[in-house]
């Protein structure tokens, strides 16, 4: 299974290809991953469709067969979520127009399936994604780490579901 | 000058072409209207993505020199700001697809330039804008009044403009 994870911010934007393998126990390796920032001197308009370039992009070149993405936290004021809203919007418009189904996950449940620990730190999810995914260094910026561990999360509960259903 | 107003919203996204013709005085003529209406049954990322293709086909048949969009009102709800942010995060990826510059008015200066009051209620708004571009009825639903209320709105704001240079 390919996953493209995808962490929206409204200054960066991170990305990344998490894919399993089995080799008698299934494992997580890292496809590619990026962060994407958007000129704070352009448009807004002009932003969101540079986003939208790299994310089809990106999408065409990787073929994954699921976006996994964040839920969003209410506890932002209005204003910080009409701005997270519009790149949010302009991401998953990206995956619908590819056909791809889009599974949201809390940022709870994202920290609890990579840290084990749903209020872990950022540095603590740079850390256990990189050991996960047998990087050579944190990924960087932290935007890029948590599009990682969202599509972790993903692979982690499609696996638990899968479990569950083989001993029904 | 034509003007493509946009009046979005989380379950219908009204839009209107609005057209300056001269004729001894300046008038404006309604060239097209209407509204888009998200299925609330469909994934959110579908509803994206008809909204961004119906939206994409209209400006490509319209050929507007200028979008005109309302600027967001930070009295709603962080969750409604995030819904809204969503849809109108692809309209404005839309314009910036086709080149188009994108003008942002807020609800006070779009209601006084139709109503000559900020404060004016939907009703009053479905009615000047009727009158202002000579319709047969009213404009139905509100939304399709409010977006052709921002491209009238647009083009008041350019004609005192240019009013202001031509005087300077």
């Amino acid at each position: 299974m390919r996953v493209f994870g995808i962490d929206c911010g409204t200054e960066i934007t991170g990305f990344g290809v998490v894919e399993t393998v089995e080799t008698g126990t299934i494992r997580v390796i890292c496809q590619a991953s990026g962060a994407i920032r958007l000129a704070r001197t352009k448009p807004l308009p002009v932003r969101l469709a540079e986003l939208h370039q790299v994310l089809s992009t990106e999408l065409e070149r990787w073929q994954p067969e699921v976006v996994a993405i964040e839920e969003v936290f209410y506890s932002v004021n209005a204003k910080s979520a009409l701005k997270l809203g519009q790149v949010r919007g302009v991401a998953l418009l990206a995956a619908a127009q590819r056909q791809l189904p889009v599974a949201e996950y809390a940022p709870l449940s994202i920290k609890s399936s990579v840290v084990g620990y749903g209020l872990a730190k950022k540095e603590q999810v740079q850390f256990m994604v990189a050991r996960l995914l047998n990087l050579p260094q944190l990924p960087e910026p932290p935007d890029v780490a948590d599009a990682l561990a969202i599509a972790i999360c993903h692979i982690h509960t499609a696996q638990t579901i899968a479990l569950q259903a083989a001993r029904a």
